[in-house]
Order: C-alpha cells, then structure tokens, then sequence
C-alpha cells in the first residue's frame, strides 16, 4: 500500500488534470482574461485563483450535460439580475461570444432579465454588452424603422 | 381619419393579437399554472395579470432568437441566484420541463449557480427541483457509486 | 457641574422622551404589532427591541418631512424589491393602512416594483398585501369586465 | 370583418396612443435623460427602448393613483435599497425633482433606507442625491449648529 | 510514466484524503446536519453534495488561518445580510455553537447587521437564532429590566 | 420636576458621552476615514452623520461582547456578500487592520465568501482588499510555488 515516487507523480497527475482540464475550459470560454485574472491573484489570493480554475472551471463549467454557450447564457442571466458583478458579467459576455454565440442571443436573455429582476438591471446589462461589443466590433442589427411599433416588425 | 366601429374592432385585435399570443405561451410554458397564477390576481391586481400576459408573455417571452428551453433555463438561473422568489423559481422549473428541457440540464443550470450565487443559493434551487421532479414523479439517474470520485464517473 | 438625583431624572426623561416618542410612533404605525415584535425579542435580543423603538420609530420615522403615508409607501416599495423579508413587507403594509393609506395606492406601489425589481417581486408583493387585506376584511374594487384590454378601462 | 387601410391607422393608433402617453410621461420625468438612454439603445437593443417607453412609462408610470412624485419617492426607496443600480438611480432623484418633489423629501426617503436596508445604501444613496443636487445647483439648509444633539434642533 | 493498481490507489488516496478532511470538518461543524444534507442530494445532484465536502469543506473551511468560531460567524453575518438563505443561517447558527462560539456572540453578529443590512435582515436572523437556540435548549441571560435605558445597563 | 439649567447641562452630557464613545469608537476602527464620510454629510444629511455616530458606532460598534477586530471581520464578510457597497467595504478593510487585524484574516473571509455568495463576490471583495493593501504598503506572503496543488502547500 505504500506508494512510491511514480505513484506520488500519479497522485500529481490526479489533480493536475483537473487543473489541465480547468485551465483549457478557462482558455476556451474567456480567451486571456480568465488567466489574466488569475494571474492576478497570485500575489494576494492564489488559492481563489486555484480554485477559479481547480473548482469553477476544472468541476463545474467542464461537465457534460450543458452546451458552453447554454452555462454562459445561464450565467449571464444570474449576473445581470445580481446586478453586483459588472467585470464579471464583461467577461461572460466576452465568454459567451468565444464559444459560440450569437450577439443577439446574449442580448435576448438581457433583455429577458427586465421581466425577472427589473429595467435597470436589464439597463445595466446592456451597458455591459455594449461595452464588450465594442471592443471586439460588434453591431447589432438595428430595427430599420424605429417609428413602427415593434410587434410588426418581428 | 374617424375611424368607423370595424376599426373599433381592428383596435381591439391588435391589442387581442398580443393578449392571445402571451396567453399561448403563457399555457405552452407554465400549463395551467400561468393562468392561475393571473387568475389569483384579478381580484386585487388585475393589471398585473394582465402585464403578466401581454407584457412579460405576449412581449417577452414570444420573441423569437431563443428556443423556449433556453429561456427557461436563464430564468432559472437567475431566479436561483436571486434566492428570493422561490414560488416563481418552482414555477419555472416546472415550465421548463413543459417545452423540453431535460431534468439533468436544469439541475446543471441549478449546480453551476453554487459558482455565481454560492452553495446556499443552490442548495435552495435543488430544493425546489425535488419538490417539482416529485410532483411529476421524474427521477434523476443518481451515481451508481457515491463512493467514488466524482470526475471518474463522468 | 456635579448633577442631583433631580437631573439623574431628567437625563433619564431625555432617553425616556425618544423612547415616548418612538413608542407611540410604533403604535401609530403597527397598532399592536411591532409592539409584540419588540417583546418578542426581550428573551433573546432585547436591545434590537430598544433600537426599533429609540432609533427606528424614535428617530428616523418621527422626523418630520414627510408625512407617515409616503414613510410607509416608500418602505413597501423598498422591502417588495429586497423580497427578503416578507413579515416586515406584511407588517408595513398593515402599517401603511394604519396610517391613512389607501389599499389601491399601496397595490399601485406592488406594482410598480415590476418595472423596478422584476415580476417576481411584484407577485410576491402582493401575495403579502392579499394576505393584510384579507385579514381586514379589505376589498379592492375589481374591474368589471377582465376581457376588455386594460386601456380601455382606465 | 376584414380591415381597410383606415383602419390599419387606427390600429397603429391604439400602439401610437401608448407611445406617446410613455414618451410624455417620460419626458416630464426626466427631462431629456430618460430619452437619451432609450435612443442610446437603438442600436444595440431598440426593442428594451420601446418596453421603457410603452411599458414602463406607458403603462406603469401613466396611470393615476398615486402622484408622480410620490412614484418617484417609491423608486427612490427601492434603488436606493437595491444598491445596485446607480445611474437609474440618479436619474429618478432627478425626476423627483423634476416632478416637484423637494430635495428633502428626496433625501428623508434615502435616510429611511438605514433602517430598512442598511446604512451603506443609505450613504451610497445621499452620495447619489449629492452628485444629482450639485449639478442643479441645489443647497440643502444644513443644520446651524452640527455641535447641538439632533433630537434638539428638529 | 504508466502507473500500477497501487498508484491508482494513491490517486485515491489523494482524493480521499480531501475527502475525509471535508467529511471531519463538516461534522465538526454540523453534527450531522451537514451529513444529512448532502446525503439528501445523493438521488438528485450528488455532484453538489460532494463540492459541499471536497471544495467546501475540505478545502475552504478546513483551512488555517481563522478559528472555525470565525469563519461561523462571519457566515452568519453574510447569510443574515443576504436574507435568502434561511435554512443554511441555521445550520450554521447551530455550526457556531459546535465549535464553541458563545450564544451571546452570536446575536451580537447578528444585531449588527441592523447597521449593515437593515433591521429586517437582523430580526430574520434573530428569529433564526430563536429557533435554533429552543431547540438546543439555551436561554440567554435576559436584560433584569427592560424599563432601564440599556446605555445603562451595559 | 421643572429641571434648572444644570440639568439641561445633564442632559445633554448623556447625549455627549453616547456621541463621544461613538466618534472614540469610529477614530479606534476608521482613522480619519469615518470621521471624513461623516463631515462630508453635514451640507446634506447631518442626521446621517449623527447616526452613524451616536448609534452605529456609539451604540453597536461600542458594545461589549465581541473584539473590534471580530466586529470588523462579520462586516468585511457581509458586505463582500452583498457586493453593493464597495466604498464600505474598503472603509472597513482598512478598519479591520486599523484594530489589528491580520491582512491574512481578511483574506480569508472573503475567500470564504466564494463559498456563500459566490465567486464574483469573493473576487470584487478582493479587488477592495487588494486597494487598501496597497494603499498601506501591506504584502501578503506568496504561495512559493504556484505549480504545486493548493493542498501541498498548507
């Protein structure tokens, strides 16, 4: 039963492919900024940063079962709600875009937000959006005609 | 300009149009619990009801640009990050099970909530899960062994 | 500079005076009801019983500069959007009535909350006042005719 | 049963006839704030402008019951207590004003705020009411003596 | 590199050893509620019932650097301020007095969240205290009379 | 019972020895910060200041029963929890080390807070710590080796 030095490397090999695993679902949903944030924590909190990527990334985001895009739409909704997390938020937004969707599919679930947590939460959620837009050069779709009454116009 | 009884009624049908269509999938999303829901209201609120309705179906929730699942599942995310709706967070799960989502996928949205809201905002969403997987006799296929670690199972 | 038993009695009128006036500010408000919260707490946490009555009603709800009704409307307002404290949201509600308020402004208030904190909160907000209303024997008028689009009735 | 193109109008109309009780009760509100964000959404998400107008302002806002500024106190209180939503913020302390509510009933409804939600809120919201008075150039009469107990200069 | 049946063992010995260290510190702290809990999730999300003892307690709260009293009652501050998460503040109401935190520090922790999250929030947490404390049979030493100012009596 | 002017004196040193422990208490925690926000109320909200001394901090802060350093941990927690009132949450950083706290401590409860209210919260509560360590000069000891798994290291 006593485990010699291969097997302590295995033990290693245990919890380094979880951390492999996390930092690949980290580097795929949020590009550099995961790792930058992270990186980041190094010097203060390195352990949040472990488990930002062990836990949240190395458990729960890479389990099957839910499409990436479909767990960041799903966080999206939760932070515009919270309403307490706006560099959070940036960043899922960025996420939902690296791993494939649409602009307009994050715009819905904002929206969608107005009837479950309120107009300003929904305001400040687009705020986001624009922002992160922006940055990658993203346009919406604009309606053609303004003046007519949205119903018609879907 | 005057417009004449028929017009009237052509008024009426606009206004109709977006009643019957949040009617629709108020009754495709929540069954009959929607409808009681806004029933209960005519009494003391009947106006909000109505917005229920026209506003937050007939509006909302009939845009086209997310299937219904999707919708379902960011509504529940955010309401079990919020942790203080839980009669609507119930109906929601339900409603979710009513256009197709998977009992496991909204587990997985409830889960990964522990990430964005905390353990005790999950724990009370998986509470609400089991009551509503109870009603309608849905059983989640459990780990066959509990004893073994988790990312071996998977 | 030394003061008599005679000043030891009015020190203790200077504190008796705020607690006068946050006790009958509480019985103004609550009829009998924050004054059983407050006993409730003199087993456990006494002195939270003392703030309500000196600071809560003592200082903050006998300023002048708005009358009792708003005070109370704009405490509704706040714990509806908060959803985390359904017994005070009764209690003021009860409260808001106690002081002259009108049950349909206080709806109105509920209702708005939609706008501002999302649907949830509003339904569960006005759960709490059918649940006040209902104990007083409190009808709000109905709108006669449910099918005719609320527009139109107003 | 079939509509001619007058009645097309009529239809358009009935939605026209919202619109423009939101956008007028919009604009006594806000001034040209609340017009801005929604033209700010035009290009991103046009259709959360229309529910803004429509909806929120259309709907809610316009009806009667309460007073304009006693809708805008109950924003107040719920943002304020909300914390999470400082630019709407803002802009509703704005409208109070603009709706001829006084700044000291504005700043009464955020103090009562301590005792309902904390006296963070509270503080972030008179941080809100500052920055919202100084660009109008309004002065609260302070208190003469700040060294003189509260409870002796009310 | 290819490592033997000992060194799979080793790999879950690695786990097992977080494992066990979340089992211990989760008794520890709950009795067996914590158990209870988790074995509750075993047929609906026996993922999250494992993060509750891997990640939570096995890594978090089983680190050094604060007394397990500390690290309950900065829990039951969080909790009573968040205020959705009612059945969690008294597993840890009840976790406090496992480890060895007094009564009396527990409602001093939660009579300051009135400060910080407003009196509703703090009579929630009382009355969750109140209930965890008859079960377990503590009385607090009450205030001798309650007609005495309390600056006076401390 | 008419009291003479001496007792007038009396009275108003009750009031002063309840306004002098508070501002003692704010300066012990605060520094000059809490004494700062305090003045900066008095053109707009001079009862807000008063408040905060006289009952935040002469009245809860001050009591027995807890150390500084435990009330100012329960708050860094709570309010890393809410995640609505960063300029607070900073204030009490620096006055939990101001009554001598460790920076190690205050890492700590908020890397819990991961656990309660999500990571979002844990990491915006240690981009507050992060700013008051800086602002200090403080250093947290690194983790000598990132590479190696968390567990190793403790």
């Amino acid at each position: 039963m006593a485990a010699g030095p291969a097997c302590a490397d295995t033990a290693l090999q245990g919890q380094n492919a979880r951390q492999e695993r996390g930092e690949k679902t980290l580097a795929n949903i949020t590009g550099g900024a995961g790792k930058q944030v992270v990186d980041s924590l190094r010097d203060i909190a390195p352990d949040l940063g472990d488990w930002i990527i062990n836990f949240a990334y190395g458990e729960v985001f890479s389990r099957p079962g839910l499409s990436l895009c479909t767990r960041e739409l799903t966080t999206i909704s939760a932070l515009t709600a919270l309403g307490n997390a706006q560099p959070q938020l940036k960043v899922h937004i960025d996420g939902a875009l690296n791993v494939g969707c649409k602009p307009e599919e994050i715009v819905e679930v904002i929206l969608q937000m107005a009837v479950y947590a309120g107009f300003p939460s929904a305001l400040n959620g687009i705020g986001a959006a624009r922002e992160v837009f922006a940055k990658r050069g993203i346009k919406i779709a604009a309606r053609t005609d303004p003046a007519v009454p949205p119903q018609e116009t879907r």
